[in-house]
């Protein structure tokens, strides 16, 4: 069963052999038979409707009549009062239209067994996970008891991170939306900044161990001084700190503007061990604490200093996809279902030095991918602020 | 002196009387003679720029050679280090393309005494200042001293609140805007709260002592459940209070969207003493007591709820004007100009029943304009989130 | 039947009485009993399927339970093939995300008593109808049809003109949203022609017999040299002709941008006698004549011009509404139905003065509203633009 | 001299050795003697502020004080009364938040002896030439007189197409907020055709001899029944033509919509010899002959049909760019700064296969970029709109 034998395949080897992404001359299921189930997990990115309307499409084409959603994640597996949806062409034409998730998403729920139960129950033959780094991992775990029950069942993954931060992959869908509804934000704050005497504009973004989006943000705004990444260590007080370079800029420009991803500086916070229903460490509040540290010290040197806090977070997350995003939705959501009809599990779509590819989850999950502090592009950014080293 | 005599006249005099607001025959200036300064104080609020703008064309097309910026507030005035800023229709052309003040704005400052002594030493004929409801006192008093130093100054204000709470007038420039943006907010908590398991969305908009921004943007988005406003009160606890009503709502819709003006439930909250540089009383935060009040009894009573809170005041206060706002500005500046042509002073313009008007200072700020809670517009309000009365 | 009596009264006697535009104690119909229709007719306007929402969410909320649409304008009542559609407040919860009609729109079709028969054979007792001119003359013949049958059936229209071209009314639907769009073509226009040698832009607004639009949206842009509208006549050639205008801004400026109504300078043009469906004349195409002879005159001239000519009809009409026309529907949705369960037929629905009203159809109908040449707003447009006379 | 030696190398060598498009240790002009210009040609494409906008400040991060903008493309350096423009990092702080090109652009004028004696007059040291194929023809013509005339001049190139039509490289600037823009007309046609009773929309998109535009378009949108490009031949008549495609499409959904490049069906239309001023062959407009076409041969076959046309050429061109070209057009501007310092002439700058290169420019221009009819892309595309063969 090819399901077995392709998984001990490594990223490499696929994406080197250059796999056909596309639809194959034999598939492994008969479409009149199948169900298919759709679930969308963590938190919303843009998007997210395209995929589950894509995948609805070429199950379609395929003449898959039994498509379901399940609804807010993996607890609509066994929450009572939740029940699955039917899917179809006609229901879902147009959700692309707005954002979120037409199937409701939540964190966590990832009791594999209760899950694999319920697909057992459901008769599921395809499961479509559309989630982040834990729920690719509770795919895979879903997929592990499938294989131990002696299901045919083809878990295929698509992953969502609006950070971007998934290893191998170019990007991930939403990403480039939300770089560009950034824009909006840090174009506000410049605003404020520049219209008020000594103003200071803070603007935090999405990023938790990754600072893709507050890199990208900052650069392509053209408008930031200063942008503080998780992947950068930087002090904020004493000669060489942050606090000193915003002093240095309201005397020169007269008004500054700030970008700093939400993960960014937690060697300098109160280390939480809390967890949020996905098993995420709670990160501590960088944005908050930077807003408090700014206000204080400025008030401290007696020097006036007129900030303005923007986190845009939930506004950029409801958007919906961008034109650039809605192309990767598109093309994701196909591949899933090839993928899936192939007769693959356990495995997960993505796009890859410009072309589709398919991996085992296992080998992208290991860890987040990260901004390369020698890379180019942050050698870029760090042109465009005219930053110095916080050190 | 016309311009003594016209300020013992009444508002309502004026309205009816049909005053000309437009360019009259007989001007009391020499163009080529006066010096005119443009200052903008306050908050930002969306068509600055416009204003300022259409006040430079106007004063040129009068034959106007010396105009000038007065930067960051009546600040400007006295603050060392601060010039102020030659103005041309060259300069100006643009900047109603995008928001803010270009002038730059600051609060408080109103040290008339020092502020006249600034004008003589500067030899100002026209002063033109756009604020709010402080700022207006201020052009007054400033006004008041010109007269007891007979000096021939005429000082002619724009009303500049986001909140559209100056009596007489039917909106206020910067009002329109703010509602159009708040949409995108309101659409992201509607998007967010929709996508989650018992999502609740809370949007917090601005208003101080008036609610018709969080009403109209309530009324536009058809996609708010309560809307709370400074004008009405409500309680919070109890049988008949919101949060019983939110639960409702989740047992119910499976979510809820909130809309509430930052001065709502002030009686709720503890009071401070505390002003800002304008005077204002600084307000409790009732978006983030809110916050608190909805996680706090959601837990202990024990049913989830995933509350997402939206707090887009920067983001729509430094937007450009839309095409509404902008076509009002270019009348408020047009008219601005024609008043001070004309020999008037501590005057104020504005649109009234349709109709554009000027109006003695002391008459507009005696009071802010408020929601009534028993017009038509409240209670479309009402029937449109379907809100019952929480007392 | 109060229905007879009210149609008497003029427009004028309706406004200064101050006639409830709201709910009533006492109502005409029993609400789980009647059958309500709604027909939209004519092109598109933003805000139609506000309204429709609207008027669905208020027949619930008085209780009525059997709700139709009536599809593609009078044709859904006789053409072959096309079914009413029941509408229910889950159905059109979110119609108002998109511009155009739920129910889709055409021209024409107004067999009085063609229409009638249907109304009797599906039992039809509101009858609400969406529409310009045109349609609100089919509506009154159909009211009249109804009251000569004898039969208990409420008319009741809401103007639809994008144009804002209804006696009586500050405004109407779409007006503001349109001018709102229409600065994106403008500024299209104006970007094109700066960044070009000699660059003229064109666009062309709509306005068949009124130019609000170009009006209105060449005061907010800011950026329009010439603004040409049916209400006012111009010469193209000659001394004092647009041409010679044009060349002279060429000379100067380097570049120019010119705005026209769709019904401009209808006498330059050879007439057609042609009428479309709706029974509207069919223009000449002013936009086209206008983009010819430019070409043709520079070209003549020797003199280069790089002439960039846009008409954005199509994405301007098939916007969703803008917040403050959202508004504006809501209230006119509610009133619409509140009239019909008061009893009245025949009537129509408005914002006058600030206040809305409802008027009888025939006093609505008589003429469209035009630009006053003489009014303050024209010369604002003509101080803005700086435009010479034409003559 | 390296100047020379380079240009011998070709594309692919240069893109597998990796060579650095950063900055050098060593490099080829003394900074503060350089002087530098800048010229942008052609047509409009979104980013062009921002590439020029960039060059200005990495010169000035070089130490470069003398940098000028050439107006209005070519013709700048040798039409009369014509200007150059002298360029600094505080005049073009804000240009890349407005569309067009700050320095204007113009089609044709590579005379190319003149420009280089103008050149030589003006004693320029390096020349960034931002057009398209024909522009960089003319900056390779400019490269080889200044070699023959052994003047030390860095000629290079950035290429501007909105198209995504050059050989290499994965995309140029623009053509990300193009596709993103067209979006907007596309919903509109989309919007318009299914409101009306046998609604179809028609959108021309650029795109003359690649469909790039119109595929991704098509895609991204998802609303698309139809796509034509130039390189994919069709019949419009006959059984398997598109008319009947689209009779089949009103009989079934009830509406279409379809999207064109401008450049596709040359073969049905009558060849024109004519060329415009950059020498591109003037194409017969297929849009129009296409909406031809369709109002002919349903008013033929006495079906009705409600045809809206939209060109949105014009909006999309002139808007600013988006997030992503945003940073492409930010690195193109650095690399070609660092390409001039590093002592490159005769080159162009772009992205190939997610890498940052630059190549010769005569690699580059011999041809333009296609869509491969074959490819995967163009396959997803035909399984969106769900075509057939049109043969």
């Amino acid at each position: 069963m090819c399901l077995l034998i392709l998984l001990e395949l490594s990223a490499l080897i696929l994406i080197v052999a250059g796999w056909n992404t596309g639809p194959r001359k034999e598939i492994y299921y008969e479409p009149e038979e199948v169900k298919a189930a759709i679930v969308t997990c963590g938190g919303l990115s843009p998007g997210l409707n395209d995929v589950i309307r894509q995948i609805v499409f070429t199950l379609e084409t395929y003449g898959v009549k039994n498509i379901v959603g399940i609804p807010f994640g993996y607890r609509g597996f066994f929450e009572k009062g939740l029940k699955e949806m039917p899917l179809s062409r006609d229901l879902v034409e147009n959700i692309n239209l707005s954002g979120g998730s037409f199937l409701g998403v939540s964190r966590g729920g990832a009791k594999t067994s209760e899950i694999v139960d319920s697909i057992q129950a459901r008769r599921i033959d395809m499961l479509f996970v559309i989630g982040g780094n834990g729920s690719h991992a509770g795919a895979n775990a879903i997929h592990e008891e499938c294989r131990k029950r002696k299901l045919k069942v083809s878990v295929v993954a698509v992953p969502k991170t609006i950070d971007n931060d998934i290893l191998f992959m170019d990007k991930t869908f939403g990403f480039d939306t939300a770089v560009e509804e950034a824009q909006r934000a840090i174009n506000s704050a410049y605003i404020e900044a520049r219209s008020a005497y000594h103003g200071i504009g803070l603007v935090k973004l999405m990023g938790r161990s990754s600072g893709f989006i507050a890199m990208h943000a900052s650069l392509s705004s053209g408008q930031i001084d200063v942008c503080l990444i998780p992947e950068v260590s930087f002090t904020l007080d004493g000669e060489h700190g942050v606090l000193q370079h915003l002093e240095h800029l309201l005397n020169t420009k007269g008004f500054c503007v700030i970008c700093v991803a939400e993960g960014a500086g937690q060697d300098l916070l109160q280390k939480s061990n809390a967890t949020d229903a996905s098993g995420n460490v709670i990160l501590s509040d960088f944005g908050v604490h930077m807003q408090q540290k700014i206000k204080k010290h400025f008030k401290d040197i007696g020097v006036p200093a007129d900030l303005k806090y923007i986190d845009p977070t939930y506004m950029v997350r409801a958007c919906r996809a961008n034109a650039s995003d809605a192309i990767l939705c598109t093309v994701l959501g196909q591949n899933a279902v090839h993928e899936a009809f192939a007769g693959f599990s356990g495995i997960t779509s993505g796009v890859c030095n410009t072309h589709y590819v398919y991996l085992p989850i296992p080998e992208v999950i290991t860890a987040p991918k990260h901004v390369n502090p020698n890379s180019r592009m942050w050698h870029r950014c760090l042109t465009s602020t005219g930053q110095p080293d916080f050190h």
